[in-house]
C-alpha cells in the first residue's frame, strides 16, 4: 500500500496522448511526468476527463496508467480515474490500477440510465471495497449523469478509505455545504470550474485539473500562498492564471491542454475523434492565457 | 451482403441476458430469439438501449451478437447495435458486426464532452463508410449527450448506405419535419415514447423498440393493421397496449424488459448493477400492462 | 352562461394588435377575427401564447377580449386566457372575462419559484371554482416554470368545469396517456408543436393554435377531413401545411404570427418589445409556409 | 438625486408583507426596515425574488416602495426592484421608483418567449435610460429565463449608469471572470448562492440576499470582517452562518424569510398563493439556522 498519507495540493490531471494508431506515447507522457514532478506538483491524476477516460481502450488506460506510476517513481502520489458504467467493470478496473501500484483512484460513475441515490451509493461503496487505496470521489454534472447529491456524499464520506470529493460543478457554495455536513471525513478538491484561492479559502486541499498541467510553477506558486494564508498574494496571481480556466470551461478540455502542451514543445497530439483539434479561436486563448500566466509567475 | 432489400415493420429491441459470472446465457437468448420470430417479427436488434449496449463488454457484446445471428439464421434481418465515444472504435465494431453476418447496424453516439454538429456528422458518415451494411441512425435524447438534430439527420441522408432513422425523441412532429426534409433517402423507425400507430399514419417504416419483446403478437398484429390502413382498429388496439410503452417510460428500461421476460419464463436475468431489478411497483404496471395486452389479442 | 355545449375544432390564439402608444388595434382585431369566423373556425382564443399574454397590462388584456367577443357576436365561442403568478389575481381575472361574456377560460400559471404538484393543483382548482364557465387547462413546458405533469392532469380532471386541456409539449404519447386516464373527463387540443391529424387520431377535440390565424380555411379544411376518418387525403393536406408549424417552432411565436398576418394585409404591428420583429429568415420561412398552404387549400 | 456615492456593504432583500385583503401591511414593514437599519445594514432593497415581485400587483409593489422609501429617511440607499416582460412597462416602473425617491433600482428582465442577446442588452439599456439612478443588473438562472451571459454583461457594462450587477448564479469562478472582464465598471454583489466571504475575496462589492433580512447584525459583521482582510475570522463566522443561505437553497425563499420573520416576532404573513408556507421541515430549518447564526454573534 501507498506510503502517501494524505493528498493534498496540486494534483494536475493528465492527458492521454495517443499515435495516430492508437499507442500511447510513451515518451512525451514520461516526459511531462518528470516535468511536473520537477515544477513541485503534490500528485498526479491520469485518467481524468482532460485524460479522456471516456474515449479509450482499456489496454490504452493500462498504459498510460503504467507510464505515469513508472515515472512518477513513488516521488508523488498517482492517483488513477477509475470510470464504468457497471460495478463490476469498476471494480476491476480499481484494483488492476491497485496491482500496478496507483496511490489511489478517482472514481466515476458513467451512467447511461439515470440511477436513483441508492444505486450510486452502492457504486461507489463497491469499488471502494475493491481495494485498500484511497478513493476520491469525482462528480461533474457538465459531462456525467450520474451526479452526486449532497446526501449521497454525506452517506459515502462514511465508507472508510473514501477520503476525498473532487467536485466540478462550479457551485463553490455547494463545496461548503459539503464540508460543514462531513467535516473531516473527505478532503474536498477543486476542479478547474471553481476558483481554487476561493475553495482553499473555505477549507480545500488543493485541486485537480487540467490546467495544471499547462502551468504547474504557477500552480504550485498559488497552492503556496493559499497555504501561508497571504490571500491578497494569492488573489493576485488567481486573478492572471483564471483566463486558463475560461478557456478551459469555453473550447473542448482534452483540446485546450493538448494543444496547450503542443505549444509548450510536448507532441501529446490532438484529443480522439470525433472530438475536434483545438480550434483557432481555441488556440489564440490559450496563447493569450499562458502568456498572461508566463508574466505572472 | 444482406439479402435483405429493406426493413420496415417490427423490430424488438432485444435485452442483453447475462449470468451472475458475466457469461451471455446462450440458451435463453436463442429461445427468444427464436420465440419472437415465430410470432412474425420483422426483424431484431440486439444491443439497443434496452440491450444495455452501454453496460456491456466487448467480449459480451460479440457473444449477444453471434447468438442473434445464428438463432435468426438469416430469416429476419439482424440489426446490431453499434455505440462507441470515438471513432475508431465505432468502426471497429461495425466491421466485426459485419463480418459476423449482421445484416445492418444501429449506429449510436456516446458523447462525454459536447460534440459540435460538424463531429457529429463526422462520426456517423465514418462509421456507414466501415461497412456495406445499411445503418440506422439512433438518437434518444433522453439518455445520449450528442442528439441528432434536423440538420444533421438531413446531411447524414445524403451518406448512401446510412438508410434509416430511429428516433426517441417522444416528439412525433419531429419525425415529420424530418421526413418533410429528406424524402425517401430515410425510413423513420419509432421507438417506445411514440405512439407507433401515429408514426406509421405520418409515413413511418415501423417501430424499433423494447416492448415488443414482450408483446410480439399483438406488435405484429398493430402492424398489419397500420399497413392495411385500418386505422381505427389500429388506434382500439394501440390503445389497450400503450400501457407498456408507459412502464418504460417510468421504470427502467432494461429492467423493464427482463422483469416481463422473467413473468413469461425466460429467466433472463436482471440489469446489471448498478442498475436495479424491476421494483414491486414496476413489476406490478408491467405485469397489468401484459394483462391488456394479452386481452387485446 | 355560455350556450355552446362543447368545445371542438380548431381555435385560432389570436393575436395582440398593440400599437405604439399601447393602445389595442380594435379595428384590425375585429377585422380579423370576423375574417376568421368567414373562414369558418370554431372558436377563438384571445390571450394564449401567441397573443402575447405575458406581455401585456390589464387593461390591454380587457381591451382585447371585449373587443373579440363583440366582433364573434356569439356566433363562436370564445375562450379567453387566465395567466397569473397569484391565485387571487387568476380568480380575479377569470371573473372579469366571465363578466365580459367569455364563453371559457383559457388558464396558466405563470410560476417563478418552483410550485409542488399540490400547489398546481390548488392553483387551477380555485381559478375553476370562481367561474361557471368550462375551463381549458393550458401547459407549455417550453415556456412556463409549472409543468402540469400527468397526476396533476388526472387530479384536476376531476373538478366539474375543468373540462379540457391544450398541451403544448409535442408529445404525442403524452396525450395518449392522458386520454387513457382521464376518459371524457377532459377534452384534448393539441397545440402547435403537435401534428394535429396525430393528435385527432388518437381522440383528440382539436387544436388551439396560432397558425390557425394565418390559414383557418386549410385548417378547417383539416379537420373536417379527421372528422370524416379521411386519414389519407388529411395526411397529405398535413404535410403540406406543416412547414408553418416548423417555422413557429424555430422563430418567436408572436413574431410569426404577426409577421405573417402583416403579409396577408393585416396591419397588427410588431411583438412588443424587447421581443424582436420576424427576423428575415423567419419571414422568409413564413412565406413560403404561407405559399405551400395556399397552394394547397 | 441621491446623495449615496456607491453602493457596497450587506443589502438585505426585504419580504413583501400582505394581509389577507391584498393590503401591504405598512408598520410591520417599516418595523423590520427600522430594525434593519439599527442593525447596521448598507442598503435595502424591496421587491427583488424574496420580495416576491413576481406575485404581486403594480398597487402592491409601489405601496411597498413608498414604505421603505418613508422608513428608511434618508440614511441608506434603497434600491427598488423592476421586473418586466416589455421594455415599456419597465421602464414605466423604473421612472415611477426615481419620482418616489429610490437611490438606485435593481432590474429584471422577465421573459417568456426565449429572448436573444441583443434583445436582453436592449432591454436593460433602455430600462437604464429611463432613469438618472445606478442600475443594479439582477441575472438569476434558477427562476429566470433570460439569464445575462458574460458577454451580455461586458456590452451593458459600457452604460453610464449601469454600475452594478447582482448574480445569482452560485458560480463564483463567472463572478471572477465578470470582473476580469469589466474592471471597475460594476460592482458585484452576491447573491445567497454564493458565499459571501468568497465573493468578497475575490473583489466583491457585498451581498444582497433574503437571509440578510433574518441575521443583519451577523451579515455586518461579516461584511466588517471582510473589509478588514481578517479571512480566517470572516470564514469561521461564514461557516456559522452558512445553513441560513442552505435552508433558503431548499426551501421557497420567500416562505423561508417570512418564516423566519415570523419566528423573531415579525407579522410578515405567508408567501401569496399558490405558494405554500414554510413547511414543518422548513421552520426547523430555518429554526436551527437562526439559533446557529444566533450563537455566532
Amino acid at each position: 500500500m501507498s506510503d502517501f498519507k494524505d493528498f493534498q495540493g496540486v494534483f494536475p490531471y493528465l492527458v492521454s496522448p495517443i499515435g495516430g494508431d492508437g499507442q500511447v506515447l510513451d515518451e512525451v507522457l514520461a516526459r511531462l511526468v518528470e516535468d511536473l514532478i520537477a515544477a513541485g506538483v503534490h500528485g498526479l491524476t491520469p485518467l481524468g476527463s482532460t485524460g479522456e477516460f471516456a474515449y479509450l481502450t482499456w489496454e490504452q488506460k493500462r498504459r498510460i496508467v503504467q507510464v505515469v506510476i513508472e515515472a512518477a517513481a513513488g516521488r508523488v502520489p498517482v492517483t488513477a480515474g477509475v470510470a464504468a458504467s457497471t460495478t463490476v467493470d469498476a471494480r476491476r478496473q480499481a484494483r488492476a490500477f491497485q496491482d500496478m501500484g496507483a496511490d489511489g483512484i478517482v472514481a466515476v460513475l458513467e451512467a447511461y440510465f439515470p440511477v436513483p441515490r441508492a444505486g450510486i451509493i452502492d457504486f461507489f461503496t463497491q469499488v471502494a471495497g475493491a481495494v485498500d487505496l484511497p478513493v476520491v470521489l469525482y462528480t461533474n454534472p457538465n459531462f456525467q449523469r450520474a451526479d452526486l447529491d449532497v446526501e449521497a456524499i454525506v452517506r459515502l464520506a462514511e465508507v472508510p478509505n473514501i477520503r476525498y470529493l473532487k467536485d466540478a460543478s462550479g457551485q463553490t457554495g455547494r463545496l461548503l455545504s459539503i464540508m460543514n455536513r462531513v467535516g473531516d471525513a473527505l478532503g474536498i478538491f477543486a476542479a478547474s470550474a471553481h476558483i481554487p484561492v476561493a475553495v482553499m479559502m473555505i477549507g480545500g486541499k488543493g485541486w485537480m485539473a487540467g490546467p495544471a498541467c499547462l502551468v504547474p510553477r504557477q500552480s504550485v506558486a498559488l497552492y503556496d500562498l493559499c497555504k501561508a494564508g497571504d490571500w491578497p498574494a494569492a488573489m493576485a496571481l488567481q486573478r492572471r492564471l483564471w483566463p486558463l480556466n475560461e478557456a478551459f470551461a469555453k473550447h473542448n478540455l482534452a483540446a485546450c491542454v493538448k494543444g496547450g502542451l503542443g505549444m509548450q514543445g510536448y507532441g501529446v497530439g490532438d484529443p480522439l475523434a470525433p472530438q475536434a483539434p483545438l480550434s483557432e479561436d481555441g488556440a489564440a486563448a490559450v496563447h493569450a492565457a499562458l502568456a498572461a500566466a508566463e508574466a505572472a509567475a
